[in-house]
């Protein structure tokens, strides 16, 4: 019984009935695509649902997520905190264990062309799956949100890849594609400045000179009354969590400032902590196969990752 | 298919006939029983066989593998270069994964009964299964080897826990016994002088004032011109690995000497590298949870190990 699985987050424009997002969330659970988690937000009006299966599970099971949101979420009405451009607004397709990027690009291409067609809704491609540059970024592909989007998709450099050329209805667009699995990593200080939190956080991140695939804030944290450097580590492969963490370590320095501790918010893949410990225990062959229980995975064949 | 899995590690007093070793490895296989490794050492004529079960499989398969040595390994004409007191010399139960000592000490003692009941080899219990504190230490029970046995087993310190109070004739005596997981890690140093790695290894191992639970060497690496610390890790719960590396560190300061990388021989435990990894990222709360992969393989339930 050994899969390649294949995680899946969508982000549904609906936070604030359980009932809906729940009816949503089962519609996707299926043979062989599991629910992981269900996670609400009545200020964003928004819900994450992750979800995991094999590569057809979790294309029939996203499917059915898709078609039971576009039946039961009008966006005409929908205010909330966070930006957003469809009933389904975000579709990305994550590889888990040994699957490869590739798989996912495949899925997400396979999974946007039934929704195009079948269910008459715009799909953008995005992140690994984006078919130009310019439409990689999630960001920019919403910019506009659901209000602006007739006038988007007219203009040629946002032509959906797939379904109509224009919004739909009520349900708007899509943005679907493979990417990375993404880390959310704070690091707390022994700091009541929040300045210092800020200049860290823009020495580290990619968008004032940082690091290539890293996302960072300051922040201050009230209760304990200190600062989090907050993070998005957005592929742990390229840039590693140890040398994020070590460069936030020596930039704290600057300011004779401690790290107290560390949180991974969420969930954290295996090969990213295989990765810290081969690289602190300076183990330069480190392979997975050195790993007890691995092994007895492949011997016993019942491991579902690999 | 949740499983509590138990490795075991068996050594047998044959390393010259690959057909025996073969045999007697095969003869272990079985209902829940599964052969991982199999290690052959001429000069030591010596075998370690590596195998993984549920607590019935492994307790099974064991019996079947005790069975088979004793009627074809002969200790009266054996002579190889490390000590032995037994056709099967040593059976050491260890917990995989979330498996309890406390099981591995069970399944010992019932392993222990049936060989001295029905295959009428006497059984000597040792660590964490010892019944004195004295019969803990593998090399004292051994000491005398094969041919100091029948004086020793009339000892009374020495009684059998199972079975005849003389050796049987051919297969002599076997230690069973519960054991953490064993590390073989390796520090590789900077560094031409063997003196160096030598002292580095005194100042770490519990023997002459180190950590609890780490014996070390210091080796010359004639390949490679350098020398090198070896160590066995005997509880890494209790003394971890990362803690150890930095030890070594500190002491090859001393020195000025650098660590160059290192080296794990066979495996290493899925949650030695997961303590690795949450210590130095600094994760007070971490637990094997937060993993991806832990909750998926909750989730689907097809996890063969926790």
């Amino acid at each position: 019984m050994t899969r390649r699985l294949i995680e899946s987050v969508p982000n549904i424009s609906e936070g604030r009935s359980p009932e809906t997002v729940e009816a949503i969330a089962r519609a996707a659970v299926g043979p062989e695509c599991w629910l992981l988690d269900v996670s609400s937000d009545a200020d964003h009006h928004r819900s994450v649902i992750t979800l995991v299966g094999s590569r057809e599970g979790i294309a029939e099971g996203i499917h059915r997520l898709v078609s039971e949101a576009v039946e039961r979420i009008d966006l005409r009405d929908h205010q909330g905190a966070h930006p957003r451009m469809g009933a389904v607004d975000v579709v990305p397709f994550i590889p888990v264990g040994a699957t490869e990027m590739e798989e996912c690009v495949a899925v997400s291409r396979d999974v946007g062309e039934r929704i195009g067609t079948e269910l008459d809704v715009p799909v953008l491609l995005y992140e690994g799956s984006a078919t130009a540059p310019h439409r990689r970024n999630l960001a920019a592909i919403r910019k506009g949100e659901f209000e602006g989007l007739a006038t988007k998709l007219g203009d040629p450099q946002w032509t959906p890849d797939f379904g109509p050329a224009a919004p739909h209805p009520s349900a708007g667009a899509v943005a679907v594609g493979a990417r990375p699995f993404l880390i959310a990593f704070n690091v707390n200080l022994a700091c009541d400045d929040v300045d210092v939190a800020k200049r860290i956080a823009a020495a580290v991140r990619h968008s004032s000179g940082g690091l290539r695939h890293v996302k960072a804030l300051g922040l201050p944290l009230e209760e304990r009354g200190t600062v989090q450097v907050s993070m998005n580590l957005t592929d742990f492969r390229k840039t590693p969590i140890l040398r994020v963490l070590d460069l936030v370590r020596l930039e704290a320095r600057r300011f004779g400032v401690a790290v107290t501790d560390c949180e991974i918010v969420g969930k954290v893949p295996r090969a990213a902590l295989y990765d810290v410990a081969g690289s602190v225990l300076q183990l330069p062959d480190f392979r997975p196969e050195i790993v007890l229980e691995e092994r007895i995975e492949d011997v016993l064949g019942g491991d579902p990752l690999s």
